[in-house]
């Protein structure tokens, strides 16, 4: 830990510019490697203001040929950011495979700032230390290499670079407001960054570099990162295992069991659906003004109707407050990144809703029945899927999950209508036929998936389908109930002192 | 144009809803030909506040498939998006092929407004109004149907929605201050309005729709879509024809003609160096405070020293400040939008430099080259892409064009190095040597390129590099006196009242 960090280790300068140039090979040696292995690098560099974050980085990559890396800075992400999550600078900057992404400062900064400005409360602190450990792990089983450093520099040191930045017009812009607070606050930043570290080497174990002495800095984070990639070089890419955290997880019936005969007269059905719109309506006002998101999940089989839902529940939004997202196999660029990277791009910001047709939900599903991923991947991915699901709600939003179901005589008939009518034809393909066939493996991947997904905070809800416009008003109500009840949770919270 | 908008017109109430119905029917039977047939689709709706925008959209959209559409709002997008070019929110936003963008309020809501605030010149203006008409034309000449509806409401009309909106605590928040200034200065905004249309109606047509009666202006929007949609299943896709504007040209050697035997002693290349990275360090910083966007682009032969070249001008800047864009072929989701696309979603913000290596100038030799693009496409490049490179100069940004040039010989010593050195095979693929046997053809792409698109806003410089040395030093003066002028420039005009 950083209280404990020995320094003053005299530097032999020309000893270390020595190995820096040996190590500077080694890294550009292995770049085409990591490529080859598909082997994906985070290198997160947190550290004190003035301890040379910048300069270091620009060493580490002055030999890498840029087709290989990118460096980003989320701290330099304008606000319209808050939008979204707290780890959506990151989770949506992550490396493709075979690059290496630099980042530098990252959760880490942002978090302990926050933390000790009050910004965020404590409970929100532990929340959010929860979701970094989630996601380092997350990073860590899908094969990523994370490396996590922090340039230290001690009180005294950075007063003197704090002085020399001001002392001269070109470089005193560089120093801001937040730095000059870091360093008068010197003592509570150690101990928070002290506390932040401990919390955080659950997965992924951090390095701390001596800022002060510049030339070793450069020389151990070459070191790390080459022998980081020779290890991971060495043998097959890192797949995770899997294990279950506990969590609140709600009854649900399996499939065979869900009685798929309610139906409702024509009559009703208008006179409720225009109803339901209606209010629906004026709930997306309110979720729009009082900032909530919504996220709205479908999945479901082949010809049970997601499309019509989707289409009844969208009507009464105001386009400018909604989206719909179809997810569709993935591109080459998402398949080069971690399964939820293509998702994390696609969420609503606060006030928003968005409607996703299937979701990331097909991991446990066509990816597992498929063999698009390993069975370690699609068995971790429950728990992993949870924990995404809590990050989005402890954010604030809403996320409600709708499996419209039918039987699969009701699919046969479907199908077989889209056969024989021409507008219809596009809506049915060969896939569809073979995933019918597939019906038996389904079923057993969906109950799993229902069984073990349907947590308080973001529960399935098993729609009845057979007749579609009974389905329809049964989610509109659903999706009103849960509206409702979050705009009474908000406009309590906003009552109180 | 508005002021002669002949409205007043009775609306059969029940008739239009018939057509309504009837015309969706329509709209949804084509959305698979216009996937089939590879279309993309953008529709502009723009018109008065309160006129009605989102609750046509809704209409619009209320049957077709999500798959098949989506709807952008770029008026609610963050204020940091003015780092970016003007059009950069609709030229990002634009659809890909077989789908259809609902544009809620686009680049004409935005510049009228911006015009009469006095936000912007009335040169400026003048020059916005000439992008959007570049920019109109070449989404309409790459394939793209483009229809630009106005929602038309008089004053009066105007006044009672404001006031009926006004009226209800639910509705109050969707009155803005600028809805009110609008309505207050109406008639300024009528000529306004009627001006702009004017202006940009060269290659697509402006259609006013009548936004008081609301079902007839859902009709006459969705009979248009249709009839266009209609019109252009009909025959191939759109390809525009090639046309020359005289864009002021510097006069450029052909590359036959360009010596290549400059040379530099290796230890002057070593101090040089030294001081002009130093020199480009301290620009940089003034770079980033002045806000001025930095775009160099990289084009050469294979094994010119392009990657070296771009490593030693990388290696003086802050990472937080710069991007190396490597450009490979294009991935599915590029190749599905305007060949421009993948680059406009890849600019530099405002005050930071992004090095493109390789570039845009694709369409015009390996697209050329390989038959990737049809002979109207490549041939209406060089106009665009002046076009495009004059809307960044615009904006602001100094643009530097590099053609990294060796001669035959040395290209064959350094492939046949890359081929004998274990460490660098990677770096040399059979393409290349099938590329290398393609070097007449491409000599004459790269002259007639350099000749045609070497304007005085974005200058081609052939950089001679048989001596790598030579090359990196030429390029870091070059591109530092750029950044010398653009920041006595940027002084100059600060200093002024």
């Amino acid at each position: 830990m950083l209280k404990d960090f020995e320094k003053n280790q005299p530097e032999d300068k020309k000893a270390v510019d020595q190995e820096i140039k040996k190590l500077r090979a080694e890294l550009l040696a292995r770049q085409q490697k990591l490529r080859e292995k598909k082997i994906p690098v985070l290198v997160l560099i947190e550290g004190w203001a003035a301890a040379g974050k910048g300069s270091l980085i620009k060493e580490l990559i002055s030999e890498i040929d840029p087709r290989f890396y990118s460096v980003v800075s989320p701290a330099y992400i304008p606000e319209s950011e808050s939008r979204y999550p707290f780890l959506y600078p990151y989770a949506t900057a992550i490396p493709e495979n075979g690059k290496i992404v630099f980042m530098d400062s990252g959760w880490m900064e942002s978090l302990v700032r926050k933390s000790l400005t009050h910004e965020i409360t404590a409970n929100e602190y532990t929340r959010r230390v929860r979701a970094v450990n989630e996601f380092e792990r997350q990073l860590r089983d899908g094969g990523y290499l994370v490396l996590k450093l922090f340039l230290h520099i001690d009180r005294k040191e950075q007063l003197e670079r704090l002085e020399n930045l001001c002392s001269s017009g070109d470089t005193e812009w560089r120093v801001t407001e937040a730095d000059l607070w870091q360093h008068r606050e010197y003592k509570n930043h150690l101990k928070a960054y002290d506390a932040f570290m401990e919390a955080t080497s659950d997965a992924v174990k951090w390095h701390i570099l001596d800022g002060k002495r510049r030339r070793t800095a450069i020389r151990d984070a070459l070191k790390l990162l080459v022998d980081r990639i020779d290890k991971a070089l060495e043998k097959d890419r890192y797949c995770g295992e899997p294990f279950e955290e506990k969590f609140p997880l709600i009854d649900m019936p399996l499939l065979k069991d869900v009685d798929l005969s309610p139906t409702i007269p024509d009559e009703e059905y208008d006179k409720e659906l225009k109803k339901l719109q209606k209010h629906l309506s004026e709930l997306h006002n309110v979720i729009y003004r009082k900032k909530i998101p919504v996220i709205l999940c479908y999945e479901g089989w082949d010809a049970a109707g997601k499309g019509g839902n989707i289409r009844r529940v969208a009507y009464p939004l105001d386009p400018r407050g909604f989206d719909v997202r179809p997810i569709a196999s993935p591109e080459p660029h998402e398949l080069n990144r971690q399964y939820l990277w293509r998702f994390w791009t696609r969420l609503p910001r606060t006030g928003h809703i968005c409607i996703f047709d299937r979701t990331w939900y097909g991991r446990v599903m066509v990816e597992r029945l498929e063999g698009f991923c390993s069975e370690k991947d699609w068995k971790r991915a429950y728990n992993e899927i949870n924990e995404f699901e809590r990050q989005l709600t402890d954010w604030g939003a809403i996320v409600l999950k709708f499996w419209i179901h039918i039987d699969q005589d009701t699919q046969l008939a479907r199908f077989t209508d889209r056969q024989n009518t021409p507008e219809k034809q596009w809506k049915i393909t060969d896939e569809d036929w073979r995933n019918r066939e597939k019906w038996p493996q389904y079923e057993v991947a969906v109950d799993e998936m229902i069984q073990k997904t349907s947590t308080e905070n973001a529960p399935w809800f098993i729609i009845e389908s057979n007749d579609k416009k009974y389905a329809r008003i049964r989610t509109l109500k659903i999706i009103i109930k849960a509206l409702e009840e979050a705009c009474e949770k908000k406009f309590r919270e906003d009552a109180e002192p």
